[in-house]
């Protein structure tokens, strides 16, 4: 079985690309096209509403299936629907695994004991997507409950050939709060990703990473930076590019020189495209696919001339000396 | 509008105990009649095991309505079995609502932004069991993000006359790992006590408790009392009752004199009483709704007891002065 690590970089080499799309469908942004189709469906307002995102996601996936790795489902905004929620979000993360790209569920999920272990079994698909109710590649995680709440979907992960992304540093002004606290020279971000680095270390075997990935905001390029020294075997997941005002410079700190190591998420940026210059101008929400394709086209770009994500671009390159 | 903090504490005076009964199916622990009568319906795995927790889970409700004040279903495991869980969740949820109970999903969602949003949206439905995708009363919630990740789930709680229960010192033996590191002489659980009770003391009104409870383990009893002292207008959440190893004693410092402040949990011990001794020589499987049932007394005894809930005996007693 191939680990999560050796499939997501294949990926990343194969597209030539560390960008990640981000799936957050919502109501009051979505074109007209969309939405008026959707009114005109039958059903409660969450039926509706959940087709609506259905559409609209996989519409999404259709577009960015050909230029970039791996996609990230906000959970959130499908649970918010209930049980048509849920339905369309199974329906959204399937028709990605079919398309072939990497599927990242942003659900940060936490528990302890058999409450993890249900989690765990619930989302980490890994390498089969019939392997969970919900075919995911990767989870993202939150930490707080402790180290034996993140190690049942280590063991999960390491079965299924599957990821975790714990979160580290997040992008939020907010997460200064808790994250930041220092103990004994250390802060508590730190302390985690000292948790995440040596779980990652222990079961990433021939790979240069792990399964287990750390959440850190490109709004803090120099804690990235340090942490990327701190977490070597640790792939990152980094969300606050574009409209949460990250830059790709932000976050080049994250790559190793190979152009591996990270993922750069966008997903606002992306999926309404069509509400922000220049895309509103060139393409307006008639056209917002093309929108959607050229944020997705411009983001891939932009990454590769201010990261080592440019390395990508020969992937038969030999590694740097 | 009745906050949260009232109708919790009427429900507990009404019942005359601070006895919480979680609800975690799981496959392996169900009674045979529950489990033949699954196999014997219709569809995927999914949905035959997703109907076999309803019908669980639905006649556990039953029995403990007339004797407690709240349930807590366990999301992980309906979520486990894909969009029939979540539909089998929403079903018992609506359930328990309609029985008259306090329903605290116990979710532990965390986010940030709009995202946070969306998670208190979803669960957060408050007095009218309609006014959201899952009907819950109270949703639990994981502080690591920090302030500005809780405040979406405080505001929408205020609005809708629900609750939070935020992850303060949690009860598994991990929770040291992260909960109690010092920065500047206070631990981080007391840190995300003090934002806790600052959020239930802004909102409480004319209450003594709050909107904004904290999830405080049994299995660390000086802790829990401490806190109580630290945070006066707080709701407690006590898991880790029975089978975790806490007593009644450990969690009586979660109690104010007047038997109000805390619920305390128990799950396995009372949906899988009928495993268990005295219950399973008493009444084996066959008759596992009377072991529930019993267990359930048994715990309400030992609660009033050994913590200060037997002043909830007298619903018309003045406040202790």
């Amino acid at each position: 079985m191939e680990s999560f690590g050796q499939r997501l970089n294949h990926k990343i080499r194969a597209c030539g690309t560390p960008a990640l799309v981000g799936i957050d469908p919502r109501w009051e942004l979505l074109p007209d096209a969309v939405r008026t189709t959707a009114a005109g469906g039958k059903g409660t307002i969450f039926e509706r509403t959940a087709a609506a995102f259905e559409s609209f996601s996989r519409q999404l996936i259709d577009i960015v299936a050909p230029l970039v790795p791996a996609v990230k489902p906000q959970v959130a905004f499908f649970e918010q629907l209930g049980v048509p929620g849920c339905r369309a979000l199974h329906s959204v993360m399937t028709h990605a695994r079919k398309a072939g790209l990497i599927v990242i569920a942003d659900a940060k999920r936490g528990d302890i004991g058999s409450t993890a272990e249900a989690y765990a079994d619930a989302w980490l698909a890994g390498e089969d997507p019939e392997a969970a109710a919900w075919p995911a590649d990767a989870l993202t995680i939150n930490p707080y409950l402790g180290s034996d709440s993140i190690q049942p979907f280590v063991d999960c992960a390491v079965t299924r050939g599957a990821g975790i992304y714990v979160l580290v540093r997040t992008s939020n002004p907010g997460a200064s709060d808790f994250q930041d606290r220092i103990s004994q020279d250390q802060s508590l971000y730190e302390a985690v990703g000292d948790v995440v680095q040596k779980l990652s270390e222990e079961h990433r075997g021939s790979s240069q990473y792990g399964p287990v990935g750390a959440v850190v905001g490109a709004t803090w390029p120099q804690q990235l930076s340090a942490l990327r020294e701190r977490m070597p075997a640790v792939p990152f997941l980094i969300p606050g590019y574009g409209t949460q005002g990250g830059t790709s410079s932000d976050s080049a700190g994250a790559f190793h020189d190979s152009g591996l190591g990270a993922l750069v998420n966008s997903s606002r940026g992306i999926n309404f495209a069509w509400l922000r210059k220049p895309y509103s101008e060139q393409f307006g929400q008639q056209r917002w696919q093309e929108a959607v394709e050229a944020a997705t086209r411009d983001m891939i770009n932009d990454l590769a001339t201010h990261t080592p994500a440019a390395a990508l671009k020969s992937p038969t390159q030999t590694p740097p000396s």
